[in-house]
């Protein structure tokens, strides 16, 4: 297996800077596409095991990526707490309930893992796919939402521009969004740990909404949930192997002082924050996953070996110490790949972040 | 004239922290409802120089508000420009034409100020409706969009959710992106400066989309042409007044340590950003603005006052020595007011600022 991803999760020096894509496994990708729409919609691809994992291997195929992660939503977890799920085409994901009030809120309870089986599946079909290219297999990132951000959808009903619903609860009734967040937390802890045991490799929390809340109310709605889950997991596998975990706020740059100290072992960037001083703040107990603009991949192959070359010239010489952890950088997108990129353009970007930084070294 | 806010912008002392709210004349009104209704539209009010007073005015008649900010819109410069401003009912701003390519850059030039006339008319007529008050007057504020900001709506052609095809410009065509951002810088200035011969007290500049770009991008793209903008502008107005400078990038908190520099008055800043910290980078020379979350509004009156306090400690002793600049406050809102906020909880957020940062003296 190529272990650069997880060595570099784990501050330990890789002959170059793994790489992987945020929703790589999407619909920039014409075959993605025809599966999709064999499954006949979003939801028929995530919960069917043999689908999904035909879907994450797939930019496997064309790319040399360094990680593969699992073909899912964030929204499985409040999906299985009884919200009712929807994709409706064109229009995001969508909650037949929407929890404002007290009653909604005391109905919450963590899930019934077995109501999330298909996700576990998917990740034992995966990791079996994975298995089956040998040496050229790449560890499997397992993932949830983080209890603020599925809060967000959980609150407004489906996507939103101004948080309004779930940060007039938030500032109106505390007390509520406390119960939302601690249910949430339990919720994604247990979820990640199936996932785990199962076969993920690395986690990853994606606190997408973490970057819309106010200084203050960000550390106490959302930073010290993520804290919750933390400690509720597992730290190895069933064989023993440390299981890295990755945690990204888009539009938390602000607060990387704070997330520092986070159990974790990967802070996740957008890039709106350079890396040189997010890994002078973070220092070398963490690695840094990011964090080109993704908007980039529209441009042609020149301009984006221009630009990959400046982030990761921007995060600067890597570490080289085998005896000690050092700042790992694991190179992504600041936000998940736009479904209009020409799948060529990600071709030129994997490889000028392969090329370029083996010339670091 | 109520002159806590421009001494708050110029670093003097001040009995209390200044207040007002971005887009405080705005569609929460019951009272700027109805006048919208009798203008037709949105445009119908922007370029009707006594419907734009009547609603600068309204929320001043409701509130103790410490500023008046010109009625308008940050797209009336690019519709001058001709490229066709319409706004849909529902729909946000659309233009007719948009600039994506080199025919389109080519035929871009500063617009004829004679087009803009409604807006400086509006300015004037504010003016003499403020004057009306007397000694309850409070000083107009002007403003513009940034160069960045205006080209993000030109490119697109209307407001987007990721920037796809402005950014794409910017990444392949990095020359046509500093050709429109150089007329655009231009325009601004001149716009600006015929707002400060009509009557502007202080001017804005509003960077709404700066937050959107990459670190190294925005330095390059919109802080070099907001510089551009401010080099262009008058310092002192007809009589001699100085005219505050104020420059408001949102999601910019990262870049403040840049920021610092520009050659402007105060910095405006959302509510990631705690003020203290901000103080401390900012330093003496600039004034804050800034920065609590609108959505605090929709919560009871007894919130908003814990919060307003919070905001007000988290920036600190106010300056109060005369003798020399200090870093003067001015209270507002991270973002515009939302159309959903109940008017009366605007009255429990002023009188919150007034009275706390009165005992905080």
């Amino acid at each position: 297996m190529n272990t650069t991803f997880l060595d570099a999760c784990l501050g330990k020096p890789t002959p170059y800077t793994p790489v992987w894509l945020m929703r790589q496994a999407g619909r920039y990708l014409p075959e993605y596409r025809a599966t999709r729409a064999t499954a006949g919609s979003f939801m028929g691809l995530a919960t069917n095991p043999a689908f999904a994992t035909e879907v994450t291997m797939q930019p496997l195929d064309r790319y040399p990526l360094d990680a593969a992660i699992l073909f899912s939503d964030i929204l499985t977890v409040p999906d299985a707490m009884g919200l009712g799920l929807t994709f409706a085409e064109g229009e995001g994901p969508r909650f037949a309930h929407h929890v404002r009030d007290e009653a909604a809120v005391a109905k919450l309870a963590v899930p019934d893992m077995e109501k999330l089986r298909y996700v576990f599946d998917a990740v034992r079909s995966i990791r079996n796919s994975l298995a089956l290219r040998m040496n050229k297999g790449v560890p499997l990132i397992g993932f949830s939402g983080s209890p603020w951000t599925l809060a967000c959808y959980m609150v407004e009903g489906k996507g939103s521009d101004d948080y309004r619903h779930v940060k007039s609860l938030m500032y109106a009734r505390p007390d509520l969004m406390h119960r939302i967040l601690a249910v949430n937390a339990d919720s994604v802890a247990a979820y990640l740990n199936a996932q785990i045991d199962t076969g993920a490799q690395a986690v990853m929390v994606f606190d997408s909404w973490g970057g819309v809340l106010a200084d203050g109310a960000f550390q106490t709605f959302s930073l010290a949930y993520t804290k919750r889950v933390l400690a509720g997991l597992k730290r190895t596998d069933a064989d023993g192997n440390v299981v890295p975990r990755l945690v990204f706020t888009k539009g938390g740059g602000l607060w990387l002082d704070e997330m520092k100290d986070l159990d974790c072992d990967v802070l996740g960037l957008d890039w709106t924050i350079n890396l040189g001083k997010a890994r002078a703040i973070v220092g070398a107990n963490k690695s840094l996953q990011g964090n080109i603009d993704p908007n980039i991949l529209f441009a042609p192959p020149a301009a984006i070996q221009t630009e990959v070359k400046r982030v990761l010239d921007s995060f600067g010489k890597p570490h080289a110490d085998a005896a000690k952890r050092g700042t790992g950088h694991i190179f992504n997108l600041g936000h998940g790949i736009s479904q209009f990129t020409p799948p060529e353009h990600v071709t030129a970007l994997v490889e000028a972040v392969h090329s370029h930084s083996k010339k670091m070294r």
